[in-house]
């Protein structure tokens, strides 16, 4: 089937980085990794840049975004505030964090449910403001929806619970997110099956770590299930700092490998997609770039002439 | 559903170590993964000990598997001389890897597919001639089964057909083995159900690498065919030299994790797992550990306490 690799690294993996990237690195990399054949990047949030500083050249990077033909620029909104940016600046996709773990989501936007739906609301509100033609697409990924690291674990009654009430307030879609790396295939099959049964296919997407190396075996589960938005870092960017090789995303490279590997179209091409690793290495000093496939190299795909 | 883990690592894993560990350790570590609950461990092969001195220990080392109670001690062979050695020692399975590349079984034991299809002849009779109280059990592993980094692309009719003159040749059972990590969990699928149709339940395991990041989407896209037994490696030891990062076998560690997150019945204690890697790091040099959920941790099982 088709399937859309959204790459995160800009955001997800930048915003782990202990400094910031210059601009034109990160220019550099999207710019890469579109040619390499990803129609779809997260180039970065619209957070507090005082508290997150690796993410105040977003609007620059949406703008650069929208001149690459065929590339959806996406960005993460925390709250309406930062949404009003991302219109301004002329995102075509936001997505705003609405955790199943309500202690996280205090934690991570200092919002609860009822708090983060009526800011759903607000930004459904501003998004249909927008003329239509213009007007972006608007997401909310279920943060924690496989557990949580500092509730434990998550009902899947509740994930449920929340795709239908972000749907309500006003998200296009939904998606599930293994914020902690605590999923595996049986339990992604079952949360994807269960939201599927209440909200059909506006459930398009996962966002999965790999932070106990199951990354990709639970991307092959949501597959299974005909999911067709799988995000991924770059170099696996985002990895966990409290637990060394432990990278947080899954690995873009490995992940269009075993797409491509499947017979699955993604669009990419894999030996360009491996080479954009070199426009942001030099950049990130002592921060490993993680992924097998990168190291082991493609196999051979043809039978060697004798 | 019941799931074995075969832990391959004394084996397939020390093979690969520029130097041989301390025989003590490896008994030491044999007895702490079968303490830990793991039932299955291939202690090492009974080749030329000139070759690979690391393996120079094996008899001992099945002696000393022998005494731990439920403990299958499994070896592998290369050919009827190390079976007659396994035999003499007591091992209670033998393996032989059969390669569906043909130049790839020139290249590992010397021998083509009919040379080894003898050899299996061979062993069947010096296994048979065994009292059946004593008697072993005898499997074909067919090495290459997903593809060959010599010869390129392997055919699933030349897996199909091997497999069918392996098990006429004498074998009880056979397994497939990704030798290259050249498979993919729609390939493993594949090929899995071709093998069954012929064979039916006398395809009874597969041995799969990590080479490119997909072991466990390999090893999960196995289980949904109803492959019950999973080799793999403490600490992924067994890493090509050539990849840094690429370990070898699947992670004993995270293959676990995964059975046991899904609900599937091991037998084995995760954290007297973890512990484990402590028994043999010591002795390990500058080689490393591999695995995710051993740098991760393992998650929380319970909602804690407010």
């Amino acid at each position: 089937m088709d399937v859309l690799i959204s790459e995160v690294g800009p955001r997800d993996g930048l915003q782990m980085l202990g400094f910031a990237l210059p601009l034109q690195v990160k220019e550099d990399w999207i710019a890469a990794e579109a040619a390499a054949g990803v129609r779809e990047i997260e180039v970065g949030s619209f957070v507090d840049y005082r508290a997150l500083p690796q993410m105040a050249d977003t609007a620059a990077l949406v703008a650069h975004g929208r001149t690459i033909p065929g590339l959806t620029v996406a960005v993460l909104v925390p709250n309406l505030r930062g949404a009003r940016a991302a219109l301004e600046a002329g995102a075509h996709k936001l997505s705003i964090p609405l955790s199943v773990s309500e202690v996280h989501s205090k934690r991570n936007v200092n919002r609860d449910h009822a708090q983060m739906l009526s800011e759903i609301k607000a930004i459904r509100a501003a998004v249909d403001a927008v003329p239509e033609a213009d007007r972006p697409h608007f997401e909310v990924g279920l943060s924690t929806a496989f557990g949580c690291s500092i509730a434990g674990p998550v009902a899947e009654r509740d994930v449920v619970r929340l795709a239908v009430a972000a749907l309500e307030a006003g998200a296009a879609e939904v998606g599930l997110s293994d914020t902690t790396g605590m999923g595996d295939p049986a339990t992604v099959r079952s949360r994807i099956r269960a939201v599927r049964a209440e909200v059909g296919d506006r459930l398009t997407g996962v966002h999965l770590h790999n932070t106990r190396g199951l990354g990709l075996a639970n991307a092959f589960s949501a597959l299974e299930e005909g999911i067709a938005t799988l995000d991924a870092s770059l170099g696996g960017l985002g990895g966990c700092p409290a637990a060394p090789g432990a990278s947080g995303n899954i690995v873009t490279e490995d992940l269009a490998f075993m797409l491509e590997a499947m017979g699955h179209r993604t669009g990419v091409d894999l030996d360009r997609l491996m080479a954009v690793r070199d426009v942001i290495r030099p950049a990130l000093g002592d921060e490993p770039l993680h992924g097998f496939t990168p190291d082991a190299g493609l196999p051979q795909r043809r039978v060697p002439a004798a």
